[in-house]
C-alpha cells in the first residue's frame, strides 16, 4: 500500500506518465478486480478437467470441449462465437502399454511407461531386445550400425537441473524425443526408450510428440518414468546386457474434423484490428489437460468475460481463440492462418498462454523492435501485478504461423519451476492449478490485451 | 542464453562493474550449480516431514527434530554445531474436536474445525449456543453486550482475494483469529468461531494461535473451513437462529525445555561479525510444517552445505539457526536475542526464511537507507535467478528481536500466491514443496549471504 500511495505522489507531482497512464492504472485495477474476484475461469477449467477430461486431438473428448468452450464464451459475454473448422491427426493409444527389464538373473522389473505420441505400436508381440545407453547423438553416431542394430537405443537425457528457466533445459534434452526414433532407426534399432522429459523425480512417463524421418523406418518409441530411468541407467552400469521388453497399441488413424473455437468483442473504433488472446484446446490423453493448456484457454475466455463484466469497450476487436492440436500437428494453427490469409484479416496482435497458469513473472516479445520498446514502455503498469519481464524470445505455437502476416507475437511468461514436474504426464491435473495463479496471469493479459487494443502497436 | 551473452559483453565492453563484481557472479553461478544440482535441502525435507512430522513446541517430535536438524548441520560440515537453551509453552491439542450445525429443522451438519493455538478447551459438555456473524469490530462493539452475550461469536472475515500479496489479506482477516476471542469476551460471548485464513475454498481448519487478555474470561476459539464457513454464512442469511456445538479438548501445560539448533562457518577475516540465516523449526500440528517452516530451516542448513562444498570461505561468520517456538510463543527468538546481548556478538545481518519454499522473487528489507542502497546496488547479480523485488518491508518474526541491537534484517519473498492455501493446514505437508522452487530460494539466499559475508553493510 505504501508503495502505491508513494507511486501515486510520484505521478501526481512529476507528471510524466499524464493523465492517459494514470486513467490506465485505473482500468487495469479494475479488471484486476473483477477477475481475482469474481472470476469463471477456474470453475471453467474444472468443468473441462473433471467433467470432459483428457482431449487428445481427435477424441469424442475434444469435440465435447469445443461445445463446452464455445457456450464458455457465449456465457463470457462475446459478440460472436463461432468453430473453424480443421483436419487433425487422430493417433490413439490403444490398450495400456506393458514393460519391463529383464536382468541376467532373470529378474523382472517392470517399467511405468508410455507410447510416445504419433509413434508406432510394436505389434501384438513386443518388442524384446538388449538395451544400450546413448546420452549424445555423438555417441549414437560413433557406435553406427555395429553398436545399434537390432537394439533399443535408450537416451537418457536428464532435463539440466543447473537451468533456472526448465524451457531451457526441456529444449535441449527434448531433441531425444522428437527425432531420436528416427535418429536410432537409421542405424537399424529395435526401439527407442526415452528418459521422461520432467525435472523431477517420480514414478510417472511424460509424453510428447515424436516426428519420424521418412528415409528411415518407423520403431516404436516409448517414455519411461525418470525414475525407472535411473534405475535402469543404474543396472546398465552394474552389467551388461540388461534386456527390456515392451508393447505398445498405440496407432495413427485416418485425419479427421476437428474445429478452433473463437468468441470475440468487435472493437469500436478500429473493427478491422485484431487482436488474438488463446491456448489451445487439445491436450495429451495421461492427464486432464490443467496445466498444457486448459489454463491458457480459460485465461482467454476469462479476458473476454472480465472486459464484458467490468462494461470497458475495446477499440480493437478482440479474439479469444481456443486452438486445435498443438500437440500432435499443429492444425489448428494452421488453419488459423489460412483464413487471415484468405480474409485478408489484420491480425497487429497475439498473446498465447501455453506455458502454464502458473503465477506470471513476465512476457516474451517477438515482434519488432519499435514495437517492443512501445510494449516496455507500459511495464510500470505491471509493477503492482507482479509481473517485470519484458524480453525478447518466442511466443507460442499456436500463433507463431501468423508471424507470416506480420503480426506482433507474445507469450506470457508464468514461473517455469514447476511446470515440467506435470507437463504430459497424469499429473497434469486440476488440483495441480492455483486459483490465484491462474487469475494473476488472467490479469496482466487482460492488461496487455487492453492496453494494445486502445493505443495499437 | 542470448541475454546472458549480451549481458557479458555489456560488462566487457562498459566495464562499469568492474572485476570485483564480475567475480561476485562467478560465486554465485557456482553456489547456483552446486545447490540446483547437488541439493541435500530437498531429501532433508522429506525426513523432517516423514520420518519425524508435525513439530509442535514442547512434543516429543521437536525435540526428534531438534536432534535430526544437529545431525544434518553437522553433514552439511559446520565447523560448529550447538543447542541454544530456551523454555517453551506446551499447548497440546488434545483428542480431536468436534463439532456441527444444528438448523431449526433439527438437521445437524458436522463442521471441519481445529481449536485455535494456545486456546482453552470447552470442557467435556462443549459448547452449544446460538450463532452471531461478525464482520467487524465496529459491528461487534454496536452490537455490545445485549447483543453478543451468551452466543458464539463467528468472525467470518474472508482473506481479500482483490489483494496481489496474500500477506496483505492475512495481516487484515488475521486480527479476528489474533484477538478476536478476547474481543467478544469482553461482551461476555460463550465462544469464537472464525473463518479459516485461508485464501482459497476447501474442507481443511486452518489453526494459528491466539492471545488472550488477561482482562476478560477466556473463552473456546476454533476455526472451521472456509467451505463451512461460507455455508454457515448462507444458513444465518436464511435462517435465525442457527445453532452450533463444539468441543475442544486442548490445554496449556507448563513450559518445558526446548532448544535452537545453531551451525556455524566461522569467518576467515572477520570473525566477530556474524551474519544469521535461518527458519523455524517448530510447526502446528495439523500438517508437516513442510512450507511453514521446514523449507525455511532446510535452505539455511543448504547453504552451509553449498559453502563447504564448493571450498568458499566467507570473511565473516554465518551461522544457520533452526530457531523453536515462532508458532506460539516466539521464545527461541528472545532466547536468541538475549544469548547475543550476554555474549555482547556482533550481529551485523540476519535474513529469514519463513513465507514458505515457493519461488523467489525478491527480498524485504529492514534496515538503515545506507544498507539498503548497498544490497540494492547488487541487484543486477540476482537476474539471472528470478529475484528481481528489494524493497522496504518486514523480515520474519524470529529475526524481528535483533533489531534491539541495530542488526540490519531481511526476509526472503517467495511468490504467496499458494502459500495461504496451506499455511496451518493438514494440507502443508511435503508433497506441496517443490524442489526446484526451494532450491532456487536458497540460491538466492546463498547468494545475498556470500555478498554481505565479503563486503559487510
Amino acid at each position: 500500500m505504501k508503495k502505491h500511495f508513494l507511486y501515486t505522489v510520484f505521478i501526481l507531482f512529476t507528471g510524466i506518465h499524464g493523465f492517459t497512464q494514470d486513467n490506465d492504472s485505473i482500468i487495469i485495477r479494475k479488471l484486476s478486480v473483477e477477475i481475482m474476484t469474481g472470476t469463471h475461469a477456474y470453475e471453467n477449467l474444472r468443468y473441462l478437467c473433471k467433467k470432459i477430461g483428457p482431449r487428445l486431438s481427435g477424441s469424442e473428448n475434444t469435440q465435447k470441449a469445443v461445445e463446452a468452450t464455445a457456450r464458455m464464451l457465449r456465457e463470457a459475454g462475446a459478440d460472436t462465437v463461432y468453430l473453424q473448422p480443421c483436419f487433425v491427426p487422430h493417433w490413439v493409444r490403444g490398450e495400456k502399454e506393458t514393460g519391463y527389464i529383464v536382468l541376467q538373473s532373470g529378474e523382472k522389473y517392470s517399467l511405468n511407461l508410455c507410447a510416445l505420441g504419433n509413434s508406432v505400436a510394436t505389434g501384438k508381440d513386443g518388442v524384446r531386445s538388449e538395451v544400450i545407453e546413448i546420452n549424445s547423438y555423438d555417441e549414437l553416431e560413433r557406435l553406427g550400425e555395429k553398436g545399434i542394430a537390432g537394439k533399443l537405443v535408450f537416451y537418457n537425457s536428464p532435463m539440466n537441473p543447473s537451468y533456472i528457466e526448465t524451457f531451457k533445459a526441456y529444449g535441449e534434452s527434448g531433441v531425444f524425443r522428437r527425432n531420436g526414433p528416427s535418429r536410432a532407426a537409421k542405424y537399424g534399432a529395435a526401439g527407442v526408450i526415452i528418459r521422461s522429459l520432467a525435472s523431477n523425480i517420480d514414478e510417472f512417463p511424460h509424453t510428447g510428440s515424436t516426428t519420424y524421418n521418412d528415409s528411415f523406418p518407423k520403431i516404436p518409441a516409448i517414455a519411461i518414468s525418470t525414475k525407472d530411468a535411473e534405475w535402469l541407467s543404474l543396472q546398465l552400469r552394474k552389467q551388461q546386457p540388461v534386456f527390456v521388453f515392451f508393447k505398445t497399441n498405440c496407432q495413427m488413424l485416418p485425419d479427421v474434423p476437428s474445429f478452433n473455437v473463437i468468441g470475440e468483442i468487435k472493437g469500436t473504433q478500429f473493427p478491422q484490428e485484431i487482436i488474438t488472446v488463446g491456448g489451445h484446446l487439445d491436450s495429451w490423453d495421461l492427464g486432464e489437460g490443467a496445466q498444457d493448456d486448459g489454463a491458457g484457454c480459460m485465461q482467454s475466455i476469462e479476458i473476454i468475460r472480465a472486459l464484458k463484466a467490468t462494461g470497458l469497450k475495446p477499440k480493437r476487436t478482440i479474439r479469444a481463440v481456443m486452438f486445435m492440436n498443438e500437440e500432435n500437428g499443429g492444425r489448428g494453427a494452421k488453419a488459423y492462418l489460412a483464413a487471415a490469409k484468405l480474409l485478408k484479416e489484420q491480425h497487429i496482435f497475439a498473446l498465447e498462454s501455453d506455458a502454464g497458469g502458473f503465477t506470471p513473472r513476465g512476457f516474451s516479445l517477438d515482434m519488432k523492435e519499435q514495437q517492443r520498446n512501445k510494449i516496455t514502455e507500459w511495464k510500470y503498469l505491471f509493477d503492482d501485478y507482479s509481473v517485470y519481464d519484458f524480453r525478447l524470445g518466442g511466443s507460442g505455437s499456436d500463433i507463431g504461423p501468423l508471424k507470416e502476416i506480420g503480426t506482433a507475437l507474445c507469450g506470457l511468461r508464468p514461473d517455469s519451476q514447476r511446470y515440467f514436474d506435470l507437463h504430459h504426464a497424469a499429473t497434469d491435473i486440476f488440483e495441480a492449478v492455483s486459483i490465484r495463479e491462474l487469475n494473476l496471469g488472467t490479469v496482466n493479459m487482460a492488461a496487455l490485451i487492453w492496453l494494445v487494443s486502445e493505443y495499437g502497436l
